[in-house]
C-alpha cells in the first residue's frame, strides 16, 4: 500500500486529522509522510483544515481532503440507472435515479448518463469530476474498461465504456461488474466493514458473487471470478439459457422465481398470488416475498427451495474458501429471513464445521444502495491510487 | 514484500549474483538494497562469492546464500515419512524415507523424525538447522503450529508440533497441512512455476486442495480453506465418514476406489482385478491404474466415474475462482490420463467459458516429491522472512 493511498483513504474514511495522528495511524517514517502530504497539498488534493482545539489547548493543524473534490458513481442495472455525486469523503452531494433499459444499447444508455451528469453540473453540484466509477450488470474486463460477452446486454460487447465516459467528462473512469461494485460498497460502509475475506452474493435477474480476499476485490485470471450462476445444482434440473442443465440460475433467480410463481398462481394453492396476477398481469419477486410473509404456503415453499439451492452452492464455496462472512444482496434478498434461514441451514449442515464456526451469513445492509455506494468507492480508489 | 525477503529468494532461486544485478531485478533504491545486503552479510546469511568474469573482464563481486545454511523438510503422510536436508538454495543434501504409521501418535512419530534428523547430523550433513518445514496429513492451525481435529490422526489434536520440534532442534519450525505444502512445492519447482492463482488438488486417502492467490498460500479465515473432500456430489450417494451424504471423498478417494475395485473383483467383469486380489489379498489404486492402462473396462469405468465426480466439484470452483491453473496430485493421480481426460471434459463443459479459455488442467510434475519439496520451501520462507 502506498503512503499516498494510505493517507487519502484515512482522510476519506475518518475526516480531517492532524499530521501527528496520521503519522501514528499509518506507521510510516514521519519524513516520508510529511513529504507525501506536501505533494498532496501542492496538487490541491488535500487542504489545511485549521487548528482543532482540545481542552482549550491549540493542537497541531489538521488536513483534510479538498472539499471541492467530486466523484460520480453510476449504478447501471438492467432496468434502472442510479447516479450519485459525492465529495472526496464519499458523502452524497446529489443523486438521481430513473428507469433505463440496458437493452437499448451503450450509446443510448451512456448518452443518458452523460445528460444526467451535465444536468447535475448545471445545478451546481460540481464544477468538474475527479473520477467516475460505474458498475455494469455483466462480465467486465476491469483492465480494459469494457464489458465482455455480457449475456443480457445486446450491443455492449467490448464497447469502450471507460474511454467514452473519460473523453466526455475529462476524468479517469473505472468500470467493473455490478457484483464487484456492490461488494466494495458493502465492505466500505455496509455490514462487511472491516471484513477481509468476503463473499457477497447478488440474487437478482441472475446470480453472481463478489469475492474480496485480504480486503481487495479478487477478480481471477480472466477477470470472471464469482460467476457462480451456472454451477450445477440439479443434474435433472431444467435447461438453462447457457445450454447446460440444472444451473443455479435456472433453479433460482428473479426470473425463475416469477415463472414458478405465475405457474403456481394458475393452480389452487395460492389465492394470494392468483389475486396479484389477476390485478397486475404478471408477478414479481416482491409479490412472492409479500405472500410468503403473509404465510402463503406455496410462496414459502418457493423461497425455501431457492434458499436450499443457493445454500447448496455456497456450502461448497465455504468449504473451499473459508470466508469470514457471506452477505446476501440483490432484489431477491427482499425475500429476507425465510430465504436466509433455509440457506444458512444448508451451509451450516453441509460445510466443513471449522469453516462455519464463526461464519456470519447476513443480508446486505445497504440493500438497493450497495451498487451506487460501491461505484463511489471504486471512483475514489482510482483517484487515490489504490487497486480496488 | 520486504527487501530482505526479495533478496534472499532471488539468491535462493537464481544462485550467486552481483549487487548490480540484484538491484536491477528488485527495483529498490540501491542504497536500501546495499544496506540490507550489508546486514545479511554481517549476520552470515549471505556471503561474498568472488568475482565472476565475463569475456575476460572482471565484473562486480557476487554474493550468495551462505553455503552452510541447512533446512530440514519433513513430509508426513498417513503411512510414511520423508525427510530431506537442503542447503539454502533448496538443493538436496541428504534424504531419507521410511514407513511410518501416523496413527501411532505424535510422540512416537515426531520422536522418530528427531532420530532421523540426529542420524543425518551424525553423518555430517549439517551442524545445525536454520529452519524446519513440516507437512501433516490433516487440518493445521498455521499460526499456532498445531493440528486441529485431524480426522485420521488419533492423539494429534492440538499437539504442539511446532514447539516440540523447535525445542528439540533449536531452530524455527513451520507446520502446515500436506496439501498447502505440496502446492508450495509444485509452485516453486514443479509444473506451476510462475503461476499466481492456482488450485492444487490432492487425491489420496482423502481429497483436499491447496489454493494460491497472488503467489501466496490462501488459508482462509479459520485456516481450513481448500477442504473440498466433503462437498456433495450426489444427493443420493453413500453416507460419508463425516456423517453427511454423497461427499466427494465418499464417491472417490483411494479408499472408495479400492472398495469399488474389490467389489468388482468379486464379479465376472474384471479378471485382472480378480487375479490381483487373489494374489495379494487386497487391491490398491495402483492395481486399478494398471488394469485400466491394460484396457480393463471395469477399471476404466471406475476411473472415469471418479474423474467425473472430481470434475463436477472443480467445475464449480473454476467458475467461482477463475484460477490460472489446476494441478492434480496425490497417489490417485497415478490413474493418469484417463482420470485427467474425464475430469477435464466435465470442467470444460460445465464451467463458465471465460474461465476455461486459457486454463491448463495438468498432473503434478513433482508427484510423490511435491510434499517434501514444499516442506523445504516452507522452511526457507520462514527463514527468509516471507509469508508462505
Amino acid at each position: 500500500m502506498s503512503v499516498r493511498y494510505g493517507l487519502l483513504t484515512l482522510l476519506r474514511d475518518h475526516g480531517p486529522q492532524s499530521r501527528a495522528r496520521l503519522a501514528d495511524r499509518l506507521q510510516v517514517p514521519r519524513q516520508r509522510l510529511l513529504a507525501e502530504l506536501d505533494r498532496l497539498v501542492a496538487s490541491g488534493t488535500v487542504v489545511e483544515a485549521g487548528h482543532p482545539t482540545s481542552r482549550g489547548r491549540r493542537r497541531s493543524p489538521c488536513v483534510q481532503i479538498n472539499p471541492c473534490l467530486r466523484f460520480a458513481a453510476v449504478d447501471l442495472d438492467t432496468r434502472s440507472v442510479g447516479v450519485e455525486i459525492t465529495d472526496g469523503r464519499l458523502r452524497v452531494v446529489a443523486s438521481h435515479q430513473e428507469h433505463c433499459d440496458i437493452r437499448t444499447g451503450p450509446v443510448k444508455v451512456l448518452g443518458r448518463v452523460t445528460q444526467i451528469l451535465h444536468a447535475m453540473r448545471a445545478e451546481g453540484h460540481f464544477a468538474r469530476l475527479d473520477a467516475i466509477g460505474i458498475g455494469l450488470p455483466g462480465p467486465v474486463s476491469f483492465r480494459e474498461g469494457v464489458p465482455v460477452c455480457p449475456p443480457i446486454m445486446p450491443g455492449w460487447d467490448r464497447y469502450p465504456v471507460r474511454d467514452v465516459l473519460a473523453d466526455e467528462h475529462g476524468c479517469p473512469v473505472a468500470v467493473d461488474n455490478d457484483v464487484n461494485v456492490m461488494t466494495l460498497g458493502e465492505r466500505h460502509s455496509g455490514v462487511a466493514r472491516t471484513v477481509d475475506d468476503l463473499i457477497f452474493v447478488k440474487i437478482g435477474s441472475g446470480i453472481g458473487c463478489g469475492v474480496q480476499i485480504d480486503g481487495r476485490v479478487y477478480r481471477g485470471a480472466a477477470g470472471c471470478a464469482g460467476d457462480i450462476g451456472h454451477i450445477q445444482v440439479d443434474a435433472d434440473g431444467p435447461v438453462c439459457s447457457c445450454g447446460n442443465v440444472g444451473c443455479l440460475e435456472a433453479a433460482f433467480s428473479q426470473e425463475a422465481l416469477t415463472r414458478h410463481a405465475e405457474s403456481a398462481a394458475g393452480g389452487d394453492g395460492s389465492p394470494l398470488l392468483a389475486e396479484r396476477l389477476a390485478a397486475n398481469g404478471s408477478l414479481t419477486a416482491r409479490d412472492v416475498a409479500d405472500a410468503a410473509a403473509a404465510g402463503d404456503a406455496v410462496c414459502i415453499g418457493l423461497v425455501r427451495d431457492g434458499g436450499r439451492r443457493v445454500g447448496q452452492v455456497l456450502a461448497g464455496l465455504v468449504s473451499f474458501m473459508n470466508p469470514s462472512m457471506i452477505v446476501i444482496g440483490g432484489d431477491v434478498a427482499d425475500l429476507g429471513h425465510i430465504l436466509l434461514a433455509e440457506l444458512r441451514s444448508v451451509v451450516y449442515q453441509r460445510s466443513v464445521p471449522l469453516a462455519t464456526g464463526d461464519l456470519p451469513i447476513v443480508l446486505s445492509e445497504l440493500r438497493g444502495r450497495a451498487g451506487v455506494v460501491g461505484a463511489a468507492v471504486l471512483a475514489s480508489e482510482l483517484a487515490y491510487g489504490g487497486a480496488a
